[in-house]
């Protein structure tokens, strides 16, 4: 893994590296802020947050614009984000969408042609960046994993179908039931193919029922969510969560909406929440 | 003045807006920050800090990137961000260079041809945009100014040419010396003319000894910023506020570069800054 800039921040460092993936069969590139804490030659190993980001999102969106470095360097918490998709690889149509292709490989691990040999995003994030990262950087081991939008489904995939795995999980206006929404319904034709019975496992509303580890689920939505009535739908979510016991504390926000504005005002209050479970905090 | 987008932020607003500008005669666009406190019935009108950015920046940069806005709406704060130049004009070479021309007004009247007639940055930060933004949204009418690299140039002299205008003044990693690094100089020879005689009134430094009013300069600068030899200069200027009992705190934060990581970690102790000047704490 390559080192490709620092920038200090709240006296710790933003880092961006590029690595050949073996998963992706392709280069990428990542963001890692590690808090003030793990450096200098009394530092000690930390948790970590794995951020995925949306759809048309890189590495960067989120460390620029959420502003959650402050209370992250505080808490001792690092935090890793990867980029939304492998890119550059020229497979016809890759660049045609904002919502398939680069910049969107929704999380999943894919079966058509010809994105199965790169889009395996999900054993990206599960598998080969955790290793990755966890070895070659000061991290502990303990994990937490939060998202927005296409990474908020993300997150909630990634922590339902491992447990034990993540220490805690959250989400920003995920796409909670992606089966039953255009941009679920896109993606998982073309990555999956037209069997919907092969999507079920990528769907965190149909994954509730059979989680056999019962992480609370903090999901913040805006009400004045562009995208919240045709693709989002956390209603689904809530009542699967309902139906099987499964906590979920879904908060509506009056006014907000999709963007990071949103995401900026309640990120706090997701740093804290896996600063707990990760017993950063009383 | 034209609407044309609001996104709710910490309960506040982040609001863009479109105008005609006649001191620069073409269109423009500004954002603001409002806070909660002027929002809803009981609203009161609040006072401002005005942002100047720095080169190629619009005036989106510092709201998506600063995390200004928490700590602002906690303190009953506006903001409000102009962008850096009048764009689109089809000037010769407008286009040209990141530090000349479009996003690059250096926050002076110019006097040459073909800029004289349009880039009068000063002329619309200190005077038309409080007029227009004063009048039109819950704004008291106290003030304070702050800015990054040309923007703190901008910030700097605007303060020292308009005593009593504002209460207070910030910057991080100012132009400080514009007369004497290559983008002040190239600057100012395109919009003012190679009279140096003529720069002296747009530069920090130059303006000290004659400054009717001693407001303190706030200061941040990073050690590792990449332009701090060749451009910055910060020493010109404490020099000069040593030399004529000028107060400033020129704070030199070690490794920091001259990105909005560095902007990140030190906003709130500006806000602060601008807040006691304003009377919003004690």
């Amino acid at each position: 893994m390559e080192l490709l800039s620092t920038n200090v921040c709240f006296d710790g460092e933003h880092r961006r590296y590029r690595h050949t993936s073996a998963t992706l069969q392709c280069a990428m590139e990542f963001a890692v802020f590690l808090p003030p804490a793990v450096l200098g030659t009394n530092g000690k190993p930390v948790p970590v947050l794995y951020w995925l980001s949306g759809l048309t999102c890189t590495d960067q969106n989120f460390m620029q614009k959420a502003g959650a470095q402050k209370l992250a360097a505080r808490l001792g918490l690092a935090i890793v984000c990867p980029d939304t998709s492998p890119r550059g690889l020229n497979l016809p149509g890759e660049d045609d969408s904002y919502d398939f292709g680069s910049g969107a490989g929704f999380y999943v691990n894919a079966t058509e042609q010809p994105w199965a040999p790169h889009y395996r995003m999900y054993d990206y994030v599960v598998k080969e960046l955790p290793q990755l990262v966890e070895s070659e950087l000061p991290l502990s081991g303990e994990r937490a994993v939060s998202g927005h939008s296409m990474g908020g489904h993300g997150a909630l995939i990634c922590a339902l179908k491992n447990p034990g795995f993540y220490k805690s999980v959250s989400a920003f206006a995920p796409i909670a039931n992606p089966m039953a929404c255009p941009w679920g319904q896109k993606a998982f034709t073309g990555y999956l193919g037209s069997d919907q019975g092969r999507w079920e496992e990528w769907d965190a509303t149909r994954l509730i029922p059979g989680a056999e580890e019962r992480l609370p689920l903090l999901i913040d939505q805006g009400t004045a969510d562009e995208f919240l009535e045709q693709q989002l739908n956390p209603e689904a979510l809530a009542d699967a969560c309902e139906k099987h016991q499964h906590h979920i504390n879904l908060r509506m926000h009056r006014g907000y909406d999709h963007s990071y504005f949103f995401i900026a005002s309640f990120i706090d209050d997701h740093l804290n929440h896996h600063a707990r479970a990760l017993g950063l905090v009383a």
